[in-house]
């Protein structure tokens, strides 16, 4: 990447992927940056003042020469913003960072690739980009040596896979992920001001499954069979039918892939 | 407890809570420790071989002057393992280590007592007591004193609450533990040969509610509002009927987590 394609990029969007992109290609030193949002605000200004790259809300002011643009924007707006790039360098690249959307997006160009990092990014939070999953897809063999390239600057873990493939990962994150957190939603909810006291089996729960098979690790109530304590719980939670769907539905599921196991 | 009722500790049961707390007895050095097991097996004998403790599997051989016996067998056999403890010292104190059994499957001693870690164990793996939260609960204030300075030697997280205080805590413990592996089950079936790959965004799904509530770190399609990420989810799971249903209704969660957030 650096040495044959240069070192200008342009990053459309300013959420909280485009922040982290842009944090640690400026600390790749290399690279000049070009943060292009629709709007004037003060996410986008802090690419300027924070890390030092050129902004704009202007697309017209987007610099024409760039090598590679990457579009960090909701699935729903990639197309259209893709459409109205306009580039001088029939070699740029186009990118898109998303998990659920097709590299079509980017429209009927050649120089097409994804570039999708597999993690949960808050502006906020520290990085540790060397551990991240990136999962590359590009419209063909050369971009996605460039691209397999990049990514290997970012990460020590990086794979190639098709859009079915990522977007089944892209499920999976959203399970381990955002259905995870909205159960701990639901658990601090139950412990009231105890909250804080779940963090340690919480802690515990991960640590387990960095060792043992996930379907090796599981314990509790619906893997016992243990209909006595499962009614004690469905009974504290008697008007909370969503709680009690979710309560049932995941028992079933817990036996379900326990039976699975030993079939 | 030290001091006041002496070293002789009975536990009752060879499963990983009964392993934990033997492990740990035994570190302290001052206590004398005796397991009762239902059957001779090779648990038991761990017990025995790694732990120094004394075991039987006959009822009749334990001893009878023990200061303290830990029940920790099913909630469903609590009550009857209870009922056959004979002690000639009428200051022995009964305790039970569930989180979802009521004090009273103890029987109607007066002295009996509820000393509930809440956390996931395995016998292979390693605990740290310190961190682990004691939920305790004893029938009068003197006994209550005793089983908290007993928890106190374990863990400096120790609090006192009533039967449903620990039971929802017991709940919160299914959700965040129970139902939360269930979901890294079906995540690593998606995943299928890549499951390793989902271990960086586990790792931080945990770390960022250690500083921000899970209510806040909530993100995804469901926070977002992004039906068409939704249905692209769905479509490819679309003959796993299960799993439709869990997303459907962990999505609906989030929905109604966020919306009563901004009411």
């Amino acid at each position: 990447m650096r040495k044959s394609t240069g070192h200008k990029i342009v990053i459309i969007g300013c959420g909280n992927v485009a922040w982290h992109l842009a944090k640690q290609l400026a600390a790749f030193k290399n690279y000049k940056l070009f943060v292009y949002n629709h709007k004037a605000n003060s996410l986008l200004n802090d690419f300027k003042t924070k890390l030092k790259c050129s902004v704009t809300s202007n697309l017209k002011n987007i610099v024409t020469d760039a090598d590679l643009y990457f579009i960090c924007v909701a699935d729903k707006n990639i197309a259209s913003v893709a459409k109205r790039i306009k580039t001088k360098n029939s070699n740029a690249i186009i990118v898109h960072t998303s998990g659920s959307a097709k590299i079509n997006e980017l429209g009927d160009r050649s120089n097409t690739a994804v570039f999708y990092p597999l993690q949960t990014f808050s502006k906020q939070d520290e990085v540790n980009w060397k551990e991240v999953p990136v999962i590359v897809e590009a419209k063909n063999a050369a971009i996605k040596t460039k691209i397999l390239n990049l990514a290997k600057e970012f990460s020590n873990n990086v794979i190639s896979l098709n859009y079915k493939e990522r977007l089944k990962l892209h499920l999976a994150a959203v399970l381990v992920n955002n259905f995870t957190n909205a159960l701990f939603v639901a658990a601090a909810d139950l412990a009231a001001k105890d909250k804080k006291i779940l963090l340690p089996l919480i802690k515990q729960t991960v640590l387990k499954i960095q060792k043992l098979d996930p379907l090796a690790a599981q314990t509790g109530p619906a893997r016992r069979g243990d209909k006595r304590v499962m009614e004690k719980h469905l009974k504290l939670i008697s008007k909370n039918t969503e709680l009690k769907k979710i309560y049932l539905q995941l028992s079933n599921l817990i036996i379900k892939q326990q039976a699975k196991k030993h079939a």
